[in-house]
């Protein structure tokens, strides 16, 4: 058994003020004549499928186009809702589809069948784990008492293994942040305050765990408990990562290998460092119209720094000015500069309008609100 | 072969500010439990299943839920975008889709392959004619000039003819205003000014046409090319109308005879009529909780008109004074009052604010601009 493992498309998302579809319609390509070389026998799209709840139309064409493409190469597509899809808008047509080789899972619910796929070896058993906040498992599973993240996990995982036989070969798809992860900006947190944390043992029983939410490729607790990473870099503190899939092969015995393939993005994302003036010299061997943020060292004033560096790198982001006293911004840009999470922005505004820090029981009641509200964008 | 040919389901539709979900999953399960009934070779849905580009979670679920079971009925379903539906959206996994026997138009396309179901009399083509802004008509079949309401469904017919053997039985399915037809306030008109009607003489040579938009179950134009109605009322002055759906049969020769089934909605659409003292010692034998429009005959003031009503009528959505004078209005509140078109209101407010009527140039601008903000919010 032979599956491509990918995750975090972010079909509709914006960098830059930029909406990326047609760069990811290009890495698709890419993606799709992977497809045609290395004949897997499903893809799996470990959530986040879309940037958001309500992705633009031009997205759902080419959500639409690819699947359609991957089902006339015969190729089976397994996908779930991730943290930024819609469960309901992602879930349509959930049962219809499957007639086409198309499995997929939207919102959470507590009798999710395994899809059972076969090679020459016998059965493998996918779990399809969509992701679900701790009050929508709760609903779902009728559960009495609130979980945390973690105990949300483990009720999805239990309803799922129960429909597996033990000595089955099986793959989970999920959508989570399992601890030790590496985390980028562009990312959404999951909760505030690290109660998103799942443990990586929870997978133990599979052969092989296919994670979305973290957007660098890496192992997650385990080597056979992987995030593929996203399609693409969708911020700057990702410009070092490399993005592509994992090839992943399951042995007779149910061992899991796994193969990365780089995908070669249409436009970079590259963070040119220097003084105004050598970059202005312009050496840079690399493409010009990469996306790209200028890390400015200068510590003086720099005049029309924007326009000038737009007519060397027209798809210019953003300046930053690291050497530039951050102390001279008040903190509220500081926070906005540094790219804090709304708790800690909301904490700074708070001491600055009120001159006190928030007691541990504003600080909580703020944890509630900003999850809730979280939680309720989600729900769309 | 037997279809039902129903529209205008408006999926996710405010009314009253009322969310009418509920009510459109009650009548769907008689829609459903009639199709265990009479068993059709397939359903036929011709546009405006949602009731906006963007409709609520809700909706998408019901729709799904329908079409699921539809489809584990063994009833094939085929349905169009109409003007209020986005036809990207909703177009969502039209080639995937058809392995579980579900056939939908979303965009317009130049080479829409017809529908090709059996019966023991052989084969009846189905044309899936979507609704379509004679701009985006014009955009995809690349023609040269503007085209007409008129004109655009001229050229969508003739490609869909080109594909129909012409002794073939046939039938199409459009959203449009022909000719002829009983309009209501709840249909959002196509244009202004009359210029999106249709003849309905392009259909001639169907068998049958099933026909969505306007929301009176009706004939345009033939006796076999009908508006089936919409599937609930939508509005005050569809309060007299019947709402159900058409059963269609075609012979062998292709001759269609239809029989309406009406359909029990779980609040009707009312409007009740009196003196405030009549209705208040309450003879009404009709359900109470229908969604009501009172119709005050009163003259005089009438204090607390709206809570002492509700008491009765709890789903009390509006009340009427036909008989206060309704010079004592704004000319502004007046057009409101009967419902006039967003060009005739704004007519209205240029007049009042300057004194002076539209020049006939103004007035083709206004239309003009009227015109591009309803074909942009159709786009989405």
């Amino acid at each position: 058994m032979r599956f491509i493992h990918t995750a975090d498309w972010h079909l509709g998302k914006l960098f830059g003020q930029r909406h990326m579809t047609e760069d990811q319609a290009y890495v698709l390509e890419e993606l799709l004549a992977l497809c045609k070389d290395v004949r897997p026998d499903a893809l799996v799209i470990a959530g986040d499928v879309y940037d958001r709840a309500i992705p633009p139309p031009e997205a759902v064409e080419l959500f639409n186009e690819i699947l359609t493409r991957l089902a006339a190469q015969g190729i089976r597509v397994l996908f779930i809702a991730g943290n930024h899809d819609s469960a309901v808008r992602l879930g349509f047509g959930a049962q219809l589809l499957r007639a086409s080789g198309i499995y997929l899972a939207g919102a959470v619910r507590s009798a999710e069948p395994p899809v059972i796929l076969s090679d020459k070896h016998g059965d493998v058993y996918f779990s399809l784990i969509p992701y679900g906040d701790p009050p929508h498992v709760r609903e779902a599973f009728a559960l009495n008492e609130n979980v945390s993240f973690d105990g949300a996990l483990v009720v999805q995982i239990a309803a799922a293994r129960a429909q597996i036989p033990s000595s089955a070969r099986s793959v989970a798809v999920a959508h989570a942040f399992v601890i030790g992860g590496q985390t980028s900006e562009s990312e959404h947190a999951l909760s505030v305050g690290g109660s998103d944390h799942v443990s990586a043992e929870h997978f133990a029983a599979y052969s092989y765990t296919a994670l979305g939410h973290l957007h660098a490729p890496q192992r997650a607790g385990a080597e056979n408990v992987r995030y593929s990473g996203s399609l693409l870099k969708y911020s700057f503190d990702e410009a070092h990562q490399k993005k592509g899939i994992e090839l992943v092969e399951l042995n007779a015995a149910g061992a899991a290998s796994h193969t990365f393939y780089p995908l070669t993005p249409r436009h970079d994302v590259r963070i040119v460092r220097g003084m105004m003036d050598e970059i202005m010299t312009d050496t840079d061997p690399l493409p010009h119209d990469d996306y790209i943020c200028v890390e400015l060292f200068d510590t003086d004033a720099v005049l029309a720094a924007h326009e000038k560096l737009r007519r060397i790198y027209p798809n210019l982001f953003t300046i930053t000015r690291p050497n530039i006293n951050v102390n001279r911004l008040s903190s509220t840009e500081r926070s906005y500069e540094r790219g804090k999470s709304d708790l800690h922005l909301f904490s700074d505004f708070f001491a600055e309008v009120t001159d006190e820090q928030m007691t541990e029981t504003e600080r909580d009641e703020l944890i509630r609100i900003i999850d809730s509200m979280e939680q309720g964008e989600r729900a769309e």
